[in-house]
């Protein structure tokens, strides 16, 4: 796997071709060989074109080339547009050429069988001995919309209009990405490049988020992934992004079992578990969205409008039903429906009796009748200056074929007037209106929920985009790690030299030394068996809790140490662990698991049926600061019971957050040696009182 | 309020008049007054007009009268198209001519401020009086499509187009029911009838429900509520259509706090708790939608299609990615994925070599190739047989307009061969491409996903259409109600007797009588202060628990007389209730609430945080039989603790479900005695081993 500047590098032929081969060149711009050849001589792509096809002299108008070998001058960019069969010949002769990347439109390979699978491995290797990249195979190509570098059979290019916008797709799925350009084309939106990895033998989706990361066309990024070969990469890449201040909006089918399955079968893509991808992509500020209709709004909304500079969103309608409809939808969705000074709200009152003042407005039916009700009332609630978003539903205005003009003219004046706030337009219109609005930089939605969902999800980026991206230093977390297990004392005193506070415990190698310890620590005590072979102490009933006396203590320690060599007679043993019995706080979970897509991943939730019964976890991928750790413990369905339920005092969450951040820097520093770690239960205490780890297991790699 | 035979009798004269007076009737149809009569006379509307304006002698080629009175036939309906300050004048003048029904367009009344509800309150006495009943005020009107009866200027019906289709809307708000309408007749989807409410003063929503459940003309039933004045009527409504197997798809506003608030300033209607409501409509069967869009798309889909004949769901698409989608969406609404036998998928693959054959089928961009592949893939996934409903994403096909005709003719042979199967179209298409498909009774969505979500709304009807509709027998649990409180002895006794489990609980008068009691019943013992006047026991520190000696239970007895005593001197003692001490089982609670919409609502919940911190409750009107209960049951996010986590054994679900049903009942049989009943803690044991309230409160409604 290629790190992030070489894969930034590598991919550049890809979209900066100075020039262009096409083997299996057609004569015929509706086929895959000669789609790209026609696209490239529409939109002048300056670089040279060389079709190759043995069987004719020119195609296309453009001299032939019987082989690649024919061609003289050097080929940064190969389309392989021939049968499956005849790709590992291709790929064989474009190595030998020297070209530096190359796409395979062919199909039939590891996305049918096992016999394609090998052909796709033998395509690679060629590919990577020759230290050319390979997009695909089973790729719908990849484009550039500025320089016209057309190497794709995608038909929406045709479709779309010839200019060049600010939208990149990244797309394993090209028939995905193929729908998603002609719905963006509908309110003439274009994009900048769109890249299909298809098969992803080489070329995955995350490098070409990093490139559009970095590219200066691009200013929104829109993603579809089935799955992710490499999550590091995946996450530079939005962060990349989020440093640059461009919106990410993503879908990663394979959310359901079912669905999972078809992942499987359809690319045989490294899923992940979906609930890791879900929180991965909202720590790095990405929106996700579970449908086509919502990945285009949100992406085309993205596009055009400013990011609104707060949560606060104002709503104007015509109908009190669906402003209540609105506010329902905003206020689910976090935005903050904040009604407006009473002064303002006597000025709508001035323009419509029988209006709703307060917010949502409803300038009722009455619009119809005098439609500059439109501007005016538009023009109270902007006034007012402190709502970060407004929207404005205005009935059918936009469908009424002698009103649509003078509307869009109306919202022209009022996004003229207020330039700095997100505005977006909702209720029935036309495919003609969206567009007039799209090309005034306004956002219109058919649906008055998904204006409001849009402006959340602009709210959203525009509040990822303000985070402090803070370097975090590993060094001072990276440690020496002991041969052979880890016994519970030292996961102890690893988590708190780590920052994560555990609670402190001691060897006791016999029966005086075990009753000495807790007379040390002091009553009641904790007794627990000591051996870095055994993790499941409870099982072997190698655990004694609320111990109160010498005597107590003496006989646990009898009891336990028989108990275990009875059922584990082969685990070595260090004796037992006494601490101290701590009560009270909020039991919680805190752990790390290695995730096969992001790697180290760190786990949080509440104790109980919480995890047991209602799975209530989060996750992010570690390291991470404070901050985002806050965010993290936000996640949880439970959040409500650190903040004292029935009269309880509320949780140190400081310390709590502080925790998983140290604990996640532990696990990224050390990301090969730790296979998982579990600190369970971990108690946070009330305010100010700080969080203990009561048990912790440190599992190493099994490499290591 | 009327009951519903009568309602249903008043109503006619709205739906079916035989003369229609409109007063201030307008030559110009633009305008309020000249809207209905331009539409009457379009769609040849056979009854008597009336025109009444006292300043021309005819208006729209009819005469005009200059009042009322100057009508000497009898007048069903009269249209009020006159300022709000003439209204009460308007009413009195029909109320005069014994007119049956009338329709106030007029606003300015509760909807604006106090001295508006004080005029809308004469108006409604006069109605009242003169036993006309009154639509509105505010109301944008009624229309049947049938019979041309136009007593509305929604302007959507002048967009409409003019036939008559089987979808009714009775709306509270008029503006959400005309933009209804107009995108129903995006895809030539006409209307039966439509009855827009406004302000409420008389007719209800529930009431244009309650009519169009029995109107033969009318299949599907779209309802918008904002609140709701009557619930029974409500339920008896919903009941109706069930019976009759038309779907209800309704959209209830104020979901969110902000949102609660504003249906308050919007029509004052009472709106109770929202997830009461939303119980309410599961229940009986209705699907409540959450934007319009939606709201539009499962009605239309009910209007059209056959419903689903069970859960299970087959997709062909063009691209892996968006079936993959689309499995995630279904399998997230309880839909079943199920694959397709081995022989038809074998049949798939001599298709499409590289096609996916499971469920989703993936034809790949092949369709585009070869437009027969359309036809042949659903041809073998119908010939299966088994999918209740079918779906297929062909791309862009229906959005090319060389494509688009061949395309709906394949769907229409595809529909002639398979009448019986739900079938849908998803995909980019065009408004004409789904009018086209509309008309040949297939339902077509933009947006793949939202296939997924019509069919498993579809099924979901089929499913409660299924429902036995028991009448359930209240006799047997009407109850004569004690004067004063009920003390906790006698609440648990009146459970028992209703078939709701409960713990049999024993008076101790004095220490002895305490010890005694203890003895008979067996040593563990629960200790409680008897007072019908205590509620809170554990607050006057009245409840002693574990008691395992007639000692413990004589000194308990003590503390306890002495602590309420202290703490609540005028309170009167019965003494102390002495219960068996039970532990073990699921700790839930059940009870009763009086919901100030639907009267006796039961709630249902597990214990501890899941009540306390995740407010995970659910709540069904009362009656409802053990089936319901069942389902009930089903709704809340901790089912799973009831089946047994971590290998303990499944909940006695069974005896949970009679419990809920038997105390539905009692609650029922006396709604006019309880206030509320809570049963807590509930312990649910092990599978077949019953179920017990441990604690029971029962308070009487306080009028009683």
């Amino acid at each position: 796997m290629p790190n992030s500047d070489q894969s930034l590098q590598s991919l550049k032929p890809f979209f900066e071709p100075r020039s262009i081969a096409i083997i299996g060149a057609s004569s015929n711009p509706a086929k895959p060989g000669g789609f790209p050849i026609a696209q490239m001589l529409k939109r002048g792509f300056a670089g040279d074109i060389y079709p190759v096809n043995p069987k004719q002299p020119d195609v296309q108008g453009l001299k032939a080339y019987a082989s690649l070998s024919d061609i003289s001058a050097p080929i940064d960019l190969a389309i392989c547009a021939l049968p499956g069969k005849l790709a590992l010949e291709v790929t064989k002769q474009c190595a030998n050429a020297d070209v530096k990347a190359m796409v395979m439109f062919s199909a039939g390979f590891g996305e049918v069988d096992d016999a394609g699978a090998a052909l796709q491995a033998q395509i690679l290797t060629a590919a990577n001995n020759a230290n050319m990249r390979l997009l695909g195979p089973n790729s719908l190509g990849v484009t550039n919309m500025t320089n016209g570098a057309i190497a794709s059979f995608a038909p929406s290019i045709a479709m779309a209009g010839e200019g060049a916008g600010n939208i990149g797709i990244v797309t394993q799925s090209g028939a995905f990405g193929n729908i998603a350009n002609i719905l963006l084309a509908d309110q003439s939106l274009q994009l900048s490049k769109m890249m299909a990895t298809g098969n992803e033998a080489d070329v995955q989706t995350a490098e070409g988020l990093l490139y559009l990361a970095e590219d200066p066309a691009t200013e929104v990024i829109m993603l579809y992934l089935e799955g992710c070969a490499d999550g590091p990469l995946l996450i530079e890449g939005l962060k990349r992004a989020r440093a640059n201040k461009k919106p990410v909006v993503a879908i990663k089918v394979g959310r359901s079992e079912i669905g999972a399955q078809a992942v499987a079968s359809h690319t045989g893509a490294l899923a992940g578990a979906d609930q890791v991808f879900d929180a991965v992509l909202r720590q790095f500020g990405a929106y996700r969205a579970d449908s086509m209709e919502e990945f285009i709004q949100i992406g085309a909304a993205a596009s055009l409008g400013v990011l609104p500079k707060n949560d606060q969103i104002g709503i104007v309608t015509v109908s009190g039903g669906v402003g209540i409809m609105m506010a329902d939808d905003a206020e689910a969705r976090g935005l903050d429906v904040a009604p407006m000074p009473q002064f303002a709200q006597d000025k709508i009152k001035e323009l419509v009796p029988f209006a709703g003042t307060r917010n949502p407005l409803d300038m009722t039916a009455q619009v119809g009748a005098d439609h500059s009700l439109l501007g005016k009332s538009m023009d109270v609630i902007l006034g007012e200056g402190f709502y970060g978003a407004v929207t404005g539903f205005f009935g059918v205005l936009l469908r009424m074929p002698k009103a649509m003009e003078a509307t869009v003219s109306a919202w022209q004046d009022i996004k003229n007037r207020f330039p700095n706030t997100y505005l977006s337009v909702a209720g029935p219109s036309t495919k003609e209106a969206r567009a007039a609005l799209a090309k005034i930089g306004i956002p219109a939605f058919e649906e008055p929920t998904h204006a409001t969902r849009a402006a959340a999800a602009m709210a959203g980026f525009a509040e990822s985009f303000t985070l402090p991206v803070s370097e975090i230093d590993l060094d001072p977390f990276v440690r020496n790690w002991p041969e052979g297990g880890i016994g519970e004392q030292a996961c102890l005193e690893m988590l708190r030299e780590a920052g994560v506070p555990a609670v402190e415990a001691r060897i006791g190698c016999d029966e005086n030394e075990a009753v000495g310890q807790a007379q040390d620590i002091g009553f009641p005590v904790v007794l627990k068996i000591a051996s870095a072979e055994i993790v499941h102490k409870t099982e072997l009933n190698g655990v004694r809790l609320n111990l109160n006396s010498a005597d107590e203590v003496r006989q646990a320690f009898r009891d336990v140490i028989a108990s275990v060599q009875a059922k584990a007679p082969n685990a070595p043993l260090e004796g037992c662990l006494i601490a101290p019995m701590v009560s009270g706080g909020v039991e919680t979970i805190v752990g790390m698991t290695n995730d096969p897509v992001f790697g180290p991943v760190i786990m949080f939730g509440l104790g109980g049926v919480f995890v047991e019964v209602l799975e209530d976890v989060t996750f992010r991928a570690a390291p991470f600061d404070e901050a985002e750790a806050l965010r993290m413990i936000d996640d949880i369905k439970g959040r409500k019971l650190l903040d004292g339920q029935r009269g309880a005092q509320p949780s140190d969450i400081k310390a709590l957050a502080r925790a998983l951040s140290n604990l996640s820097k532990l696990c990224a520093a050390n990301a090969s040696d730790v296979l998982s770690i579990e600190a369970n239960p971990f108690l946070v205490m009330h305010e100010n009182q700080g969080a203990l780890a009561l048990d912790a297991v440190i599992l190493k790699h099994p490499l290591k």
